[in-house]
């Protein structure tokens, strides 16, 4: 049995659940030893303490030296060393092992990286272990997210890849009428070929969820992938390489269809990406190297996702004390250092009908301090929820925006009983007026929120719609009981090109996305010009050549 | 019924051809009276000499001016004055026409395309014959290519575009289990929303051939569109925008979902091109404009077919006689004023073996010479195939092929009975050496096509890698009689990305690709970026905008 037809059920229940985007997840979420094994966690964090202080098993042809790179945000010394490869022999590498990959066809590809993710969501605890340790997430997000959530978005991209390859025939058997006379018949043949090497340009907050589907993507459509991480979230990305070179292995395949590049010198990164042979680029990060990749890597389809401002516009709410709730739950997890973090609280400055009655612009800043303060007042809750920061830059916002308007709500530090190293810091309220657009239309990663005061609901759709164009988003929220209201958000929505959330007071949030079901980014505005996961996101990753001759 | 049910069962036809790549076509290619009407042709023709001397009917806001830009490669005054409208108005105009179209949803769109290209279709004679006359093209070529083959891409890219959106649900129930809790349900809408503005730029040999694709492939997916045809042959594409508005219209749409941007100015074009609100751009032409498009008009997508250098490999011929007539048949036609036209022919300098022994580089040149001058013998038959010389630069390009190398076989000026202005000139063969890769390496438009001496059959590969990492291409032919030599031409086509025809020695000319079967470039080489027509051609001309709400 090929590994093609040993994960085909699989592969048809993706294909569905990615064309009905009902609910559906092939990897459980759910972290307990009844489902992942009653030794696992302790298991997976040893194997991931087993890596510290070492070479990490990859063996890259062309090392030139080994690097540790990782910060961990908790303090962790990591001290992982990784391979450090020319870019030049990294292409070369790469190139060698392109042709068998892209003659292995869509089923051997699939099949094979079907068998790699397996053992890979195998591997779940080892792998999200390390996510936490280097991007500062809660232990149990960096389960989930950077778990089960990153394995369906990359049995996501490789269900669309699937799909998109799946419509082009072998061959094809062409007979054209010529009325009396004989037919002329020709026997073609197409063949998917991959567009050259991938890059994939991963990010510190994301390791895992960020990077999957790019790789995956470029992957099943016949390209050898290198994967730069950021430097410092490394491990993850290594531990998932190592797997698919194993696999790639055992199946007689050149295991450099894979590889680990790891530049730790920017321009390592540049003459990576400006190589000739590159010719597709997965990017997580700012917008200006995005902007950067653009201009200069002209050689490269570019699939980027970079800075936004989410908005969130409250112009009444049916279930006040569930909306201040969900919110505080979206502005904490992760201490807001998610791309999909909402940024902007836009609210009428007279303030807004509520089930509870008429609430005030100031009312509600402190009912939101108030949710925030309830939710972290647990400091088991806090430091799950919050993780840490991952970068010095965030605490100096959150310093800095104490300044730029009225504070509402301050940050705190919080100490880790059990990493005390770790900054963690609860969000910050500033309130805004709808003048401060040179501020609020700024992104400010991390945990801040801007309460913006606008001058009623119809300013804040306007708000919302510049925001949009100007700077894109992921996400946008609306909170109405206003149908008229709620159908003007939609045509914002539309408008600028951006997901919307309606009325979210259960156990959803603005800022997480469902794989199958939710798209995340539209790739339509200047946050992300490609999204996960649909066919544009791999119908330009390869192309068909064929060829034809006469019967 | 609707006008999708009305056109449901071609659209069907349509996707079942594209995804078997059999031979099928939905529109005639035979102009007979008995398939096209008895008095079609006389009719066609006498609409389009109504237009001569006159403004085109089309009402367009903001018409500034009426201009001619026409010179036909005929001679034929035509005389026929478009409105000219500034950039800044025809996108005013498009984003106004913006969201009723994309309102109409893909169904609504899809079946008004097709509405309107059943009666395109109807008027294939008229379209044809202004093709004929602005082109240059012959009149059967014109009439095929610039009717029913044109329409059949199109088709083709209504098919795709209907593929590509057909997959995303309006909606979605969402139901996440919570073990012992009820379940998380959402309600989720999904809305196809296109880019922005579609920009067509036609080219002057193929009219309507090389704008359909784009023109119905950004319509179909939600863009409103401007189409900006060459200046010498906007006729085609005039009637064919003027019957795309009339259906519109019928359907109370703004008929400016469609638009002729003459931009008779180059400043025009440039300030449509790099327009923000342009989303998409579609352009046949000159590697130069492709890469300042790139550089310039960084907010679009760009799906460009510039110049390439295609080959042909002579390595061994099984039927040398039909091998000399069918490469003769593929220089002559339309002079060699197609992109995909071989401009190469490389030859082992000692000669080759063939079914009537072995000739010699010389007897080839010789041979081929003949079979021109065979099939150009008769005028009737040499006006019908060479057409007319589009461009003055074209002749001043043979005239100088004759100084880079040893003449072969002289171009020779015919006199077409009917129109004395017209010039009409035969294929021009020139020897040239490996050596000369700086000649034969750049584009050649026209009827010039260089035979090359190369050491033996492996250069020959070697020599046509390197044109197609160079200079890219349309098509590749090989003819030979050893199987391990075609293997080996077909990776060549896997590494350089072109389409390959092997031993062509009937009725199908290495320069023509049918809808539905052959992918017209695969875009995976410098002469194209793109590929009529497969699913990367439409799928990223619109993004998907959901919204969710819990139930």
């Amino acid at each position: 049995m090929t590994l093609f037809d040993k994960h085909r059920a699989l592969l048809d229940q993706a294909v569905h659940a990615a064309k009905t985007r009902e609910y559906w997840s092939a990897f459980p979420e759910n972290p307990s030893p009844k489902v992942y094994g009653e030794t696992a966690q302790a298991d997976g964090q040893a194997a991931t303490q087993a890596y510290f202080n070492g070479d990490f098993p990859l063996q890259q042809t062309a090392t030139r030296s080994w690097v540790a790179t990782e910060q961990s945000p908790y303090g962790v010394a990591l001290n992982v060393r990784y391979p450090d490869c020319a870019p030049a022999d990294l292409v070369a590498a790469a190139q060698a092992a392109e042709s068998a990959w892209q003659a292995l066809g869509a089923q051997g590809r699939v099949g094979l990286l079907l068998e790699a993710l397996t053992r890979i969501h195998q591997r779940t605890h080892e792998i999200t272990h390390a996510v936490m340790l280097t991007s500062g997430q809660g232990p149990m997000m960096a389960f989930q997210a950077g778990g089960p959530h990153a394995q369906d978005r990359a049995l996501e991209a490789i269900a669309y890849a699937w799909m998109a390859q799946a419509d082009i025939p072998a061959t094809a058997h062409w007979e054209k009428p010529q009325g009396k006379n004989p037919p002329l018949v020709m026997q073609k043949h197409f063949e998917v070929v991959g567009r050259g090497i991938g890059l994939v340009l991963g990010c510190a907050t994301f390791p895992t969820w960020n990077t999957y589907p790019g790789l995956f993507a470029s992957l099943a459509t016949g390209n050898p992938v290198i994967v730069k991480p950021h430097p410092n979230a490394v491990l993850p990305m290594a531990i998932t390489i190592a797997i698919l070179r194993d696999v790639l292995r055992e199946q007689g395949i050149d295991p450099n269809v894979v590889q680990l590049g790891l530049c730790p010198r920017n321009e390592d990164t540049q003459a990576l990406a400006t190589n000739p042979a590159v010719a597709l680029i997965d990017f997580t990060g700012s917008t200006a190297f995005g902007n950067w990749l653009q201009s200069n890597a002209k050689q490269a389809r570019l699939y980027a996702e970079m800075a936004g401002v989410n908005t969130v516009i409250l112009e009444s709410a049916g279930d006040y004390a569930a909306t201040m709730k969900n919110l505080a739950f979206t502005l904490a997890l992760y201490s807001g250092q998610m791309c999909t973090t909402t940024q902007n609280i836009l609210i009428p400055q007279d303030g807004i009908a509520t089930n509870e009655g008429h609430k005030s612009f100031d009312q509600i800043g402190q009912d939101l301090g108030a949710a925030l303060a309830a939710l972290l007042e647990d400091p088991r809750v806090a430091t799950a929820v919050l993780g840490a920061i991952a970068s010095p830059a965030t605490s100096e916002r959150i310093t800095a925006s104490a300044q730029v308007g009225r504070l509402v709500h301050a940050s705190q530090k919080i100490a880790h009983p059990q990493f005390p190293q770790a900054v963690l810091q609860t969000p910050q309220l500033v309130a805004l007026t709808e003048a401060d657009s040179a501020i609020y239309n700024q992104e400010c990663f991390g945990p801040v929120a801007y309460l913006v005061a606008v001058k009623d609901g119809a300013s804040a759709l306007t708000v919302a719609q510049n925001t949009l164009q100007q700077h894109g988003a992921l996400t946008l929220g609306v909170y109405s009981q206003n149908p008229a209201y709620i159908d003007q958000a939609v045509r914002v929505s539309l408008r600028g090109k951006v997901a919307l959330s309606i009325n979210l007071t259960q156990g959803i949030y603005v800022n997480q996305s469902a794989a199958f079901s939710d798209f995340h980014a539209t790739g339509g505005n200047p946050a992300a010009n490609a999204s996960y996961t649909n066919l544009a996101f791999v119908a330009d990753r390869f192309v068909v050549v064929q060829r034809r001759a006469h019967v």
